[in-house]
């Protein structure tokens, strides 16, 4: 796909298609993905795939219960104007996508962040020139359980940075709307 | 240009023509980087150019003073490894590029760092689908001299994320190498 297409076709999607993603075109995808820089060459990128809708639903239920808690104990939360959806029992925060993928990486490392968010864009990008949609869940984020965690590999010196669903589009949104950007200086 | 062919065209480049690029390019690409995802549609980055190559220069020579500074005072700071090009008086740390765009936000927005690596991620395609060359240049966040800051009009509320110089490459340098993406769990 040209990259002018590719640039004005990536939507963050929100309803798929009943088809399942090979984990063979996830795991190209990823390949993909680590073509993205990184700080000093560091590749602090790690990845999970989960496919497993059951787990997906607990991921879903202890990630909504932590969020409606906190919101709970401070009434300044930015979750806050989420609170009605989340509340919802029928809401999954993976919008029932067939599978997602976790990306994360070490906490002690510097620029951990910035590198995972890299590799995720360019997973994002990996799956509109393959016709798939995906959408970066903030709210995956949020998982505490160490049960939950331990499934996912992910280690209590580990961080998640981008929990991203993928599938087939049910439907393409319109373009939401972009502010002009702000340049502050030229110089 | 091809997805497939940018995702392996895109290099960090450290070698630039002698040959200035249009700011009226450079806002084509910010304008193609605010297609990126961002927190809740937050849209939370803000730019700068700065192609004054004596600014440049001001900028390079503060950001190397800081970061020695600190390495003498932390023996094991991450940038230790660098002490020895950081101290060359002849090493600019934009390699000297015609110009470097700084992507910086709020401090107090939760996912800021996030977003503007996504515009980040963007704005280096954007450059390698017009041929042009990028390099993520984590040194220059590193200042901390108002005057500079005032000059990129950056107050003390923003932080800087991603400086990226920019230029026509003068030569692009073999694909570093890559390990195996770790996939630690597929459930």
């Amino acid at each position: 796909m040209n990259y002018d297409e590719l640039l004005i076709k990536r939507r963050s999607i929100r309803k798929f298609k009943n088809e399942a993603v090979s984990n063979e075109i996830i795991i190209e995808m990823i390949n993909e993905s680590i073509y993205a820089p990184s700080s000093g060459n560091e590749q602090s990128w790690k990845f999970s795939i989960v496919s497993d809708i059951k787990l997906m639903k607990k991921i879903s239920d202890e990630a909504k219960i932590n969020i409606l808690k906190r919101i709970e104990l401070n009434a300044n939360d930015y979750a806050k104007k989420y609170k009605e959806m989340l509340s919802n029992i029928n809401y999954n925060i993976f919008y029932n996508a067939p599978s997602v993928v976790f990306i994360f990486g070490d906490k002690k490392l510097k620029n951990m962040i910035i590198n995972c968010s890299l590799a995720a864009s360019y997973f994002m990008m990996s799956a509109t020139s393959r016709n798939l949609g995906t959408c970066w869940i903030n709210f995956a984020t949020e998982i505490k359980s160490p049960y939950l965690l331990k499934e996912l590999g992910i280690s209590e010196n580990f961080k998640i940075v981008a929990p991203i669903i993928i599938g087939y589009p049910e439907q393409i949104p319109h373009i939401p709307s972009r502010k002009e950007p702000e340049i502050i200086k030229i110089i």
